[in-house]
């Protein structure tokens, strides 16, 4: 494990993570989370009432959309709005930010509201989905701080239950890393996502051989990894959520 | 480990898997493959050639498409055709067909050639992915034979590096299960897709808290039993290439 | 008329006809029709009450939808759910059935219910849309029975009026031939569809000039020859619906 | 058949119709058609060169595009182009046009030359289709006359073979009618629109049983009554290209 | 100023211009009006009701839609209902004939009423939406009148505050001229687009620098000039209005 | 003009005008800019070629492309990628940008280069168009400056041939304002956007009635107050690309 990183980094080291809050002055929480050079605009919006197919249930919903803007990578692309369909990518990654918000959130305390989490990245160098996850639950909580103080949820009740975060580890030239760049991810074997919750239990686990499958040895070591970057992440956004924001 | 479950099985069992090759005439590959009441038409069609974007290099292209008759479920859905998009399942699942399938060919020794594997859903009850997945392989494999006759693969190139199978495995009522059909699916806490190469290592692993998130014993007892489930698979793959086939 | 066919029919000859009902455990009724090669899975779905614009009216609506697997014909061809649009040939058929399945419906007797029939083409060799209504009215009628045992049509009425079924004919090298294939129907100069009910009254009446125009003697040959093959094709549907199914 | 019809017409008489060509400045050929109320704008559009599937055939290729204004009927109707697809009835009666056309066109003598036929109806009266395809045959023969002036068509080729025109029949009231105005359409058992060439033979037969379905005595007469309607037809377009026309 | 245009006109001169009402049977309000070679024709549809967002506000709704035929120009263009979706240009203008007319109806006095308006360009030769308003405000008047006899409108109420009409100027070679054709369009170096009412103040003004931006000097003669175009307009409009029809 | 703006402002006074250069480290050019709490990022993509229908023209081309991030308003509104289709004034939008911008390039100079503006709000507060025009423009110089020095464009060779600027003014209780925060614009009866070069040109004037239409006064009052906004911004735009700034 000597080998150093593109970046100088160790290969359990995260990049610099920068979280602010109250980055637009519309949403009920909105927050700018940079992962190095990967940064990405979350926003919590709040409406009152859930879709048709779950009214009356008593029950709030969450749900993700997550976009890249056309020249947040190094080559421009066609926006998806101008193509008429969202891309399988696109899609995919906006489910996988609504249910590891939904994991930690307690629908029945959330009464019937609901929360959407935009997502958009602004840069992207890799990691945009579990920088999108970790800085939405920080907007989510804040949205929902917003929500209490409105009274649109009771009294008492809290909606979320913990934290969750999400980290990308990945197998380079032999050596399971955390938190890649670009550059290392274009490398790497094997690719895997892992959400986790603040008390340390996994909501996804989504690895991808991307060239040699990978054995039983190789995944354990990156849950290891996975883990104990997730804790480092679950620190980070207490740390971000017990800061005062002056938002207009 | 005494509980029963619905249909009877043990948990570490799979359900009735059936796969008949050559149900079409048209198709360069074709297998009508059921685990229990799920039931999938996979087909594959060779074409000459590849996408713009890898013209020149030599080397094939493998690709995915997933889609479920309208009425392959209890309640009748819409076509996507009709409503003009196509859904984020239906795009993550495609991909997923894709790639898993893509672990196991050396585009290399393919050349030139593009197969597109078609999984059609025809009845639905849990594992409709994981059955087109290891039908698409059985057809993947007819097609590949049927290039080689046609010397579209040059003489001595095998295209197939192993074998790839998938199945789902999940914790129902604290119960680590192998292969859940619907009705254990909707009850699951934890629901895991495991794509495994007829080594035994990994090619996929998509793993996802449906309500509470799992440890990581919980883990590793789901990985222990897809791995056992992908082997059965494997065996029963093998099986039915070895049978003799008349295609119209 | 000495002239002998491709596969050694007669002029006035259907291809050999099989029709499977109960083959999906889901849909009200179901049915594997297959014209020689070619195969057409129809299943009919029952919800209760109409489209909006029928609300009130007391009467049901009975609809058809059509569509071809991709790799049901000899070439791939593109999803029609993946290009985002409809055909014009899949809308047309799709009306044609719907039309002809409430042409011996009595809407009235059916009450405030809808019955979409999906017709899939899984295998493609001449004559899908003609087996596809063929197939269609048997799925229906299950259907139908199945409304009727739970009481979602009132007691004492019968909401079909009679048998429908369709064929096609065409004149191949100045000979009217029944039931074309799908190199017999690429040779026909003249090609014609025809749904006729269980009386042998006419329902519809397609013809097309694929080459020289038709004279009137020939249009009327061809008339004959149609109305014969669909009482046959009534035949088949009688007995197919008086055996016995297990339905799941 | 002493019935005396709404617009006091025999049973066997056409609306009368107008045939005014030179309508449009840019079009190579264009006609403003009438039959009664009902007013369709053809405009023909030749380009040099025909779509990809047909180069280097040294064929032509000809083709229709149908659309109603959206407030054509005495109901407005969403704009299709607004709705972002195109409906079914739209996409059949296209097609209908353009097989229609290329029934009377030697496209070997038009050679690699494409003529599209634009009919938008202004005022729909019933048999909107049939005017479109007796107006596009007028504007197709002055485009062709163009084209040959203009060389693109080789000297001493006429890619013209025969006339064409259309017109529905139907039965009211148990009495076979000819040329159904709107009113009489939706009153009509059944509905029949009928493509006769020059020379009296058929090109397209379209029949539907609306409410009963048809005998065949009654299909005989609608075919004998459409026949005649023709041939007036056949000789409106010939005296209406026999006049001198002043384009811009 | 002594430049002659390509048609004779002098530089403050409008192209002929014809209003002709009631050009369609279906329509409440229709007009067929012509700028010269540019022919559009216009219907007003009025129903009941407003869009669910005016709900309940107790005032009524004016819109537009603008559409060009395919071969209303010298080439012809796609239809948009193909595309499947509509352009940028198409959009814009649509947009600009609804606020143009709005600005001239009293949304309270015309009531819970909804009036579209669509313009059709049969054929462009310049100017095609700014005759689309001129137009349109005929039409709209006419469907007025009618509300107002159908008592849609409540008595003693007129929803019409004044006349609207617009008009194009541009400068080309230097000179500024009034109501450009197409071939003066596209030599022109700045176009302008203006909106007045009856009483000479303006709704719009659109002026875009096509090559050399323009002073101000050239702005105030440029806006001279449409002012005058828009009353002579007016006048027009209102001696159309003045005329008796005879609508069928 | 003793009235008191909300903010404070006089009514010729621009709101605090920010331009920040280097934002992306992907784009050749990419500035976030804000007029008050409107904030737009703008970046400039350079790729060598033009589309098709300028390729052999020797000649460049630029355009733009306009959107706002889904909670960039107070109200969260629908991605238009979702919806598949780009609304009107989307549309609108970005072909304003594309024009204003054309107009102070000499596409002959930047030789068969294409350069797009892709302008994506991430706050909203009024102005948003203007804003984006004005900080495109300096994202397009330091593009130009890119290209200049990777030598895509020629030595000798300036694309620019001036700055452009735009602001917005309007009439609210009846004094002409600058620069119009939302709740400004709200309450605006006339709203213009005025596009200005460098040397106090006119580019694009664009001026609607929102209620009452505004006479000849108003308008030159209007025209005047933007002149001067727009020499004010071309000042800050120069003082930003005077500033020397460190990309990654």
């Amino acid at each position: 494990m000597a080998m150093s990183r593109i970046d100088g980094r160790t290969p359990e080291q995260l990049r610099p993570v920068t979280i602010e809050r109250g980055w637009s002055k519309h949403a009920e929480g909105s927050v700018l989370i940079s992962f190095g050079d990967t940064k990405v605009f979350c926003t919590a919006s709040v409406t009152e009432g859930v879709p048709r197919w779950r009214k009356g249930s008593g029950e709030g919903w969450v749900t993700g959309e997550y976009s890249m803007l056309p020249r947040s990578t190094n080559t421009r692309g066609d926006r998806e709005s101008v193509r008429g369909k969202i891309g399988g990518r696109t899609h995919e990654i906006s489910r996988l930010i609504g249910r590891s918000l939904r994991a930690v959130v307690d629908c029945k305390a959330l009464g019937e509201n609901t929360i959407v989490l935009d997502c958009d990245v602004l840069q992207a160098d890799g990691g945009t989905r579990t920088a999108a996850i970790t800085g939405a639950y920080v907007a989510l909580a804040d949205a929902i701080t917003w929500a209490r103080e409105k009274k649109l949820v009771r009294a008492g009740r809290q909606p979320l239950t913990t934290t969750v975060a999400a980290v990308s580890v990945g197998i380079v030239d032999g050596t399971p890393l955390l938190d890649l760049c670009y550059e290392e991810d274009v490398r790497a074997d094997t690719d895997m996502n892992v959400v986790c919750t603040g008390d340390g239990r996994f909501v996804e686990v989504q690895g991808t051989a991307e060239a040699e499958p990978f054995d039983r040895a190789e995944l354990d070591a990156l849950l290891d990894l996975a883990a104990g970057g997730c804790a480092d992440l679950a620190a980070l956004q207490n740390d971000a959520l017990a800061r005062t924001v002056s938002t207009a």
